[in-house]
C-alpha cells in the first residue's frame, strides 16, 4: 500500500523502480524502524541534514522566483517559510538535545553527498523551469512520508520513534498531499495532461531517479560517514 | 527629519540625493497627501502594483537563494511569505472593493514601467550576491515608509488615509527597520564596515539610485498611464 | 513575402499579429529606408543598442546554462561569442567614427526602455527553462534580419545603407536561419512538434509579443529619446 | 617551484594548504607521470571528465551573465566558446579513438563526485557574484597547468604523455595566466587590493578550498569508480 501524493508523484515512483525500493528501505531506514541504528550514525545524519534543509529552503524559494501563477507562488513561498523558519528550527531543538548549537550545525563541514544532492537540485532549477525543479524536490517531501506511514505501521521498541511520529504525522502527511497537488498542477500546466506521452517525461523522470538516487547516498552518508 | 532605518540606507539615500527627493515628493504622492490625485490614477496603480507585489515577492525569494547565513535566510523567508501570503492577499481585497478579482489583476497587461522596475531588480540578483539585490529593494520598501509617516504627519482631507496609514504604521515602520538592519548585516559582511570606503560601494549606490529613478517612473505611470 | 526562419517563428510572427507589423515598420525603420532619419535620433539608439548588445550576450551565455544537448551549448556559446567578441565590437568601430570610445558607451545612461527590454529577457531565462528565454531573443534576431532584408530591396538614397546591408548580408541571413533551427529543435523538444496545441504555447507566444512589443518602445526610444 | 598565475591565485593556493598537496599529487596524477595508472581508470576519468566539460562551459557562461565590465564579459564569453567548441571537441576526438562517440558520452550516467563537483560550482554562481564563481573555477582551471608542468618536467616513460603535454603546453599555460589576471581584476574590483584583508577572504577561500576537495574526489573516482 502506497500512499497518495497525486498522479504524478504514483508515474514518477513507478518509473524509479528498483531506486525508489532502494532509497525507501535502506538500511538506515530499517535501523531507525527496529532501532539497531546506531546513535551516532543518526546524529551524523542529522547534523547533515540541517545543512541540507537550509538549501532545501533555497530551492523551494528558487521555486518561488520560477513560478507563473499566484497559487503556484503561494504554495512555494509558505513551503519555504515553513522549513525556514519552522522546521529548521525544530531540528535546531533535537539536535540542542544532543549538546550541539546553530553555530556549529551551521559549521560543520559539508559531506559530499550532501554537496551532490543539494547543489544537483539548485541547479536543475537553475538550469529548467518550475516542473524541472519540483521533480527533484519530490523524492524527499514524499520519499519521507512514505517512510514514515510505513515505519509508524511497523516500528518496533525503537529509540527513533519522535523521528518516525514527525513523518507519520497528518501535519506531514498534508505536507506530501499539497507538495503533491502543486506537482500535478504544474506539470499540468507545462507538459499536458497525459504526462507520460510529453517529451519532457524522460527528462523529468531522469531527474527524479537522480534525485532518489542522491538519497540513498545520504542515507549511506549516515551510516558510514 | 527622516526616520532611521540603519546606516547603509542613510547613505545610499544621500547619495541619491534629488532623484530620492523627487520619487519620495512626486506628484502622485503629494495628490495623496492632499487628495487631489485622481481616483482612475490610483487605480491605474493599484492594478500595476498587484504584479510588482509579484515580482517583489520573487525577488525576496531570490534573496532567500543567495542568503549566506541562517539569519539573512530567515529575514528574507519571512518577508518572501508576508508579501505574498498577506500583504499580496491585503492588496487584492482593496481591488475586490473596486470590482476588480485576483484574475483580473493578474491578467492585466503589464505596463513598461512596471517590467523595467521589477525585472531590473531581479536581474541584479541575478548577476551580483545579496548586497546587489538587497540595495535594489531598498528603495521600495524604506521610500514607502518614509513618504508614508510623512504623509501621516502632514495629509490633508484624503479618501488616500487608509493607504497612508498603512505605510505608517507602526507594523511597517517595523519592516523598514529589520529590513534596514538585514541590509546593514548584508553590506558589513560582504564590504566591511566603511561601507564609501569600498570598492564596491559606488556601484551599489548607482543600483539604488537606478532603483530609485524607477521608481518615479512608476508614479508617473499611475498618473499618465 | 517573409524570409524562411523556421516553424516556430513563422508561428509566433503570425501570433503576434500587429504588434510584429508596428515593430517591423515603425517610423524609425522607414526612416533609415529612406534617410529621413535624424542623425541624433541614430546616434541615440547606437549608444543604447551597444549596451542592449551587452546583455543580450548576457542572455545567450544565460542560453548555454540551460541547455540541454551539446548541440544546443555549441550553438548558444558561438553566439555568445560572436555577439561579444565580434558584433559588439563592430559596434565599437562604427561609434568611434562618431567620436565616442568604448568607455563612453558603457557609462552611458541606461534609457528605462533598455532596462524594460533587456531585463525582461534575462528573467524570462531565469524563470522558466531555455523554450522561455529563446522566444524572447527570436523578435530582435530574426526582425533584425527582415528588416533588413525588406530595406536592402526598398531602400532609397540613405545615409544607413551599411546598417541595411549588415543585417540583409548572407552572413546575418546564416544567423537567423540558425537561430531560427534551434528555436524549433529546442521547442520540439520540450513542447512537442504541434506546437499551437502544446499547454505552454499561449505563454511562449505571449513572451514573444511582450519581446516585440519592447522592440517597439526601443525604436520611440531612438526617435523621441 | 610553482607557476605565476597571479596574486589571488597564489593566495588561495596557500590557504589550501594541504588540500592542495593532496590534489596535484594525487596517486591518480603520480600514475599518469610514471605510467602505473590502469588505462580502465584514465577512461573512467576521460568519459566523467566530457561530462564535467559540459558543466564547465555553463560555469563559465554564468560568469558571463555575472560580468559587470565588457572585459570580464569578453574573457569569459572567450573561454565559453573556447571550452565548447574547441576543447569538448578535442575531448571527443580522444575518447572517439577508444571507440566512444560523442552520444556514449554524453549519455553515460554522472558520477556523485561529478555531480557534486559541477553544481556546487554551479550554485556558487547562483548563490554569490562573479568572485564567489571564479575562485570556485580557478582549482581546476590551475590546478592542471600546474600538474601539466611539473609532469612535463618529471614524467617517465609513459603512455599519458598527450594528456601532460596538452596542458604543460605554451596555450594553455598562456590560459592559465589570462585567467589569473582575469580572477585579479574581478577580486580587486569587488573586495580591493588587500585581498586577506577583506571581509570575505575567509568565504571565498573556503571555497577555493571546498572546490580543491572536489578535485581529490575527481581523480579518486577516476581510480576506484
Amino acid at each position: 500500500m502506497t500512499p497518495d501524493y497525486g498522479r504524478a508523484f504514483a508515474l514518477l515512483r513507478d518509473a524509479a523502480g528498483q531506486t525508489w525500493a532502494d532509497y525507501t528501505h535502506h538500511t538506515f531506514v530499517e535501523g531507525l524502524r527496529d532501532g539497531t541504528l546506531p546513535r551516532e550514525a543518526f546524529l551524523r545524519y542529522l547534523v547533515q541534514d540541517y545543512i541540507f534543509l537550509m538549501h532545501f529552503g533555497r530551492a523551494w524559494a528558487l521555486g518561488v522566483v520560477k513560478s507563473e501563477t499566484p497559487e503556484e507562488m503561494k504554495a512555494c513561498a509558505a513551503t519555504v517559510d515553513g522549513l525556514i523558519n519552522q522546521e529548521l528550527q525544530l531540528h535546531v531543538g533535537i539536535c540542542a538535545k544532543e549538546g550541539l548549537n546553530e553555530d556549529d550545525l551551521f559549521n560543520t563541514p559539508e559531506h559530499p553527498s550532501n554537496l551532490a544532492y543539494t547543489r544537483y537540485v539548485m541547479d536543475a532549477g537553475q538550469s529548467g523551469d518550475l516542473a524541472d525543479l519540483l521533480v527533484c524536490l519530490a523524492p524527499c517531501v514524499m520519499g519521507y512520508g512514505e517512510i514514515g506511514l510505513r515505519l509508524a505501521e511497523k516500528a518496533g521498541d525503537t529509540p527513533y520513534r519522535e523521528w518516525i511520529d514527525t513523518y507519520a504525522s497528518e501535519d506531514y502527511q498534508n505536507v506530501c498531499r499539497e507538495a503533491g497537488a502543486v506537482l500535478d498542477a504544474a506539470l499540468a500546466r507545462r507538459i499536458g495532461d497525459d504526462l507520460t506521452a510529453a517529451p519532457r517525461w524522460s527528462r523529468l523522470s531522469h531527474r527524479f531517479t537522480t534525485a532518489t538516487r542522491l538519497e540513498i547516498d545520504f542515507w549511506q552518508m549516515g551510516l558510514t560517514g
